[in-house]
């Protein structure tokens, strides 16, 4: 499946930062320390999401970060504290995540002015139940350009959720990280085309240096 | 349209309360002073609304708090900043409410432990975009009974997008308050039964201490 | 409020025509016969939904009709047979609508090719459960101009809902119909400001054959 | 992650029939011919489905089929006409399916009396912007067990909007297909305990026949 000439129009799109926070970006994180198994894949990926931001800083480009914050919820209500629900919802609050300082956004992922900041967030899908859907649409942006943790759970989620919302999505598959590289590989191999486009973050980079209006090959 | 013996069942049930903040419920407040025009009718609905909030907690009922905070997004990126961006996204960036300590519930109704406080509500409804909506999916919640500012505004919105996404709705008429008392006899008149039930804070009162499974009239 | 100088830009607009279906347009219509009170202003909003339609048409204006069918569903399983439901969802069943010939689209209302159908509806909202919202999302259109019945039930249901999720919306105040002209005003004057905008007809025709680009005052 | 002791209540409890339709279920289906590659895997899915199906229908569990039908759309208008969109969106339209006699039900997968047939789906995930969420919602079930095609495309969108939305979900592992054995074999060990459990068609058979409240694994 080719994609030719598709364009990427920056007032049109969004960079969505997803789980740029302790619990992964630092090295006594619960998830990083648990599920990370290609650790040095892991650290490349935080390094070309950190590219990929700088740059697009520099040209003031559309940034979100969504994360999962349940600092003001510590017994996972949402969850239902965990009890008779399967998946996500229950290992959260097993695992203790996301409750405490492994909820905090780490330089240079920390929001700065101007950069949204989604809440309510409580799927794996960033979209789901969160103020980014609102944030995007009325802003009148519909293609939006993920990276982030983990590859396969939470940026594949929100991939397939876009994608059916009506987004154009790009994966930057070398700023994101499953826990092994095998399965970042099965993402781009078996899944990503059904549902968006992959780009690199030299790609991408060097397309938000080039300023207004990009094609995506 | 009757609605006899449909069973409001407790674990099945929270009250909602919406927007008991200061931004209405002090006398400084910029919504109750620029909006609210029978004050002893909004009065009268804190009250009811603090009589049922004592009656839910003392039985340990299910209570959702879903107020409206943008204390974090002071320039309403959310909305846009309220540019090119119809009604309240719009209104909400020019009035500049819910920004600051206008965002503040005010007691009885600061939410205590156990009570679910909803997040990232962008929206007229509370359930669009916030995590109120999976706060209730995952407890297994299918009725909602609904307080709070503005009857035809956000109140109303809420029981409409309740309705079309399946869930019960009740409406404790006398614990809310549209801007001017004409406004809340209209809604009881010519919109709730299409969409869900009314109920009175008395009404409610008595089946809160009736304990555990009770029907509406 | 005022709402100078927003765009409405053909390629981002769709007309949507909300239940332009024999259950209100014909004259045993059973919802014609038991809800509408004023006959002469409901004929008149058909009458200048008609115009604005043909107007559309000659220009190829995105239209969209957003019906209620229900005649694959003749026991109403979506709206569980009317059980322990409140609201239409237990109306409709029992008033038996939309199951037979009451769901067939009337001349000249009926749709022709290019225009599209929204399908899955099962809301006051014709946005909830619908597709309507996909195709809105894929073809990029964030302006809606809402047209039909009735305007203080589905029609603003639809607007309320519209806002909430991002989308700009226009009400053609004269070619919506409430049971009464008196819900009509009310609508306009209590409720519409706080979503979206009024145009009427002829303004909205005039704003059609001035071709792509128009602004709503 | 063990799921000892959540109950599927049969009351609260849905089967979900995923695309048996003749895309996929014929021998010249395009879909069949184009993208499975393992078809003896393919056809014991198809068995396996069909000894769920006949077991549900002598206890009569609630049975939801969620097909994908554009025989109202050609164009795929919905997709907009696959132009400038990402995925699936614009791949169904260049492959041309779904649009004709491949959208028929197969054989005993045809919808009898009394089950449900979700429409205006659109996207991979059978719930979003369908009215199956309104019938599970209405009809008070927070329980799925899916079945059917592909595994790691349309079934695993639904499992992860359904997890999202605050469903149990279970996968009936050995009813489903992908394009390869080895997609499955990574659904099951990668992804599927992220979102929901897995359940065989041998186990599930046998739990249909225990009757009214059971348990899984």
């Amino acid at each position: 499946m080719s994609h030719q000439n598709i364009a990427i129009e920056k007032t049109r799109t969004a960079l969505v930062f997803i789980e740029f926070q302790a619990e992964w970006l630092t090295e006594n994180g619960i998830l990083f320390q648990r599920l990370i198994q290609d650790k040095d894949a892991f650290r490349t990926a935080v390094t070309n999401a950190e590219l990929v931001l700088n740059a697009a800083r520099k040209v003031a480009w559309t940034i979100a970060h969504a994360g999962l914050d349940l600092r003001d919820d510590p017994k996972c209500l949402v969850f239902a504290e965990g009890k008779d629900v399967l998946g996500l919802r229950a290992a959260i609050p097993k695992a203790g995540t996301w409750i405490g300082s492994g909820a905090a956004f780490i330089p240079p992922f920390v929001p700065t002015d101007g950069e949204f900041v989604a809440r309510g967030r409580s799927g794996a899908s960033v979209l789901k139940n969160s103020n980014l859907d609102a944030f995007l649409r009325n802003n009148r942006i519909d293609t939006i350009i993920l990276m982030g943790f983990a590859t396969h759970v939470c940026v594949e989620s929100t991939l397939r959720e876009a994608h059916d919302s009506g987004f154009n999505v790009y994966v930057v598959t070398d700023a994101c990280a499953a826990f092994t590289r095998a399965q970042d590989e099965y993402f781009s191999q078996h899944i990503l085309h059904h549902f968006g486009a992959g780009i690199t973050a030299a790609s991408l980079v060097k397309l938000l240096n080039n300023g207004d209006a990009i094609c995506a090959s």
